[in-house]
């Protein structure tokens, strides 16, 4: 992984990919699936992303005011519906089960997302407290960015140059997902 | 275009998909390329989109309260681009000069943009108050939907059933795209 410079870091989420997010506190961690994500500021680059109230990641997020943001490749789909299925409420153990391991971010400890293309570092928004309540809408500024610089380099995506396995996933519905496609220009 | 069940709405955004944003108000109207867009709630289905305060879209979708939310497939790449460079502020003439026509949706008037794979109208929630100024961010209820029978279907994308160009594009910057690629099950 190569670290992004923070003007770039909104490309690492311009495409619409599905995502991993990433929360700890006091010794709890967990990684949730999410579609809902989009960039929401170039430079300083911020992020807007929705989590239900009810899931552990809101919990810890709420709680540490940090949270992480990973791009998952295809070669882990099953990574990424299980991180979005199983209740990290009802099974301690559920990133053990899910395959998945973390590593702490440099800044914020919010756990990173290991095999994950990018991996983006955040710190929750004083506006949040006005759209988390109403609408589970959680905005955040990005401290820090990396990506695998098999298909991220120059401040660019570069999908067409790597393995298939490299692209990113597009939810659909009940773990139907489309691959990145063809550049078009 | 067949009419969306509002339930399946999200579904329309879900993937990730670059997207027109429709706007009209005391004779104006405007259409506008926005990557930052995603579903915000399932049912009652609503949106949040990121639009610049510069902009004559903002102007409209605050004077008017509704907009559109539109998903353009890769034959609609040059429009995409154009409604996404050139300013309805200093260019009248925008849309003809864009190649766009659009047609007012049935319960807030909002122009839905032809030849668009999927249309959806929208009227602002009251939350925006809160990020519209700090974040450009604009939340709306989704209050009717339309997609392309031959690419969405009972409920979902078939994008590998029809010919290619009608694909979504995913906007990576500088006028990059990638087209929706193919399901990974």
């Amino acid at each position: 992984m190569q670290a992004v410079e923070l003007k770039h870091a909104y490309r690492l989420l311009n495409h619409g990919p599905t995502v991993l997010v990433g929360s700890a506190h006091a010794g709890r961690r967990n990684v949730m699936a999410a579609a809902w994500a989009m960039p929401l500021d170039f430079d300083t680059p911020k992020i807007a992303v929705v989590i239900d109230k009810a899931t552990l990641t809101r919990e810890l997020i709420e709680a540490s005011g940090v949270l992480s943001i990973n791009v998952p490749c295809v070669a882990q789909r099953e990574l990424v519906v299980a991180t979005g299925t199983l209740s990290g409420k009802e099974h301690k153990d559920k990133l053990s089960r899910c395959g998945v391991t973390t590593h702490a971010a440099p800044q914020t400890g919010a756990p990173l997302v290991d095999g994950c293309m990018a991996q983006l570092e955040c710190r929750v928004l004083p506006a949040t407290v006005h759209v988390a309540g109403p609408h589970d809408l959680i905005l955040a500024e990005v401290l820090g960015a990396w990506a695998d610089e098999r298909v991220f380099s120059q401040g660019r995506w570069h999908f067409e140059d790597a393995p298939a396995e490299l692209r990113s996933l597009h939810h659909v519905a009940g773990g139907h997902f489309y691959a990145t496609g063809e550049p078009v220009a």
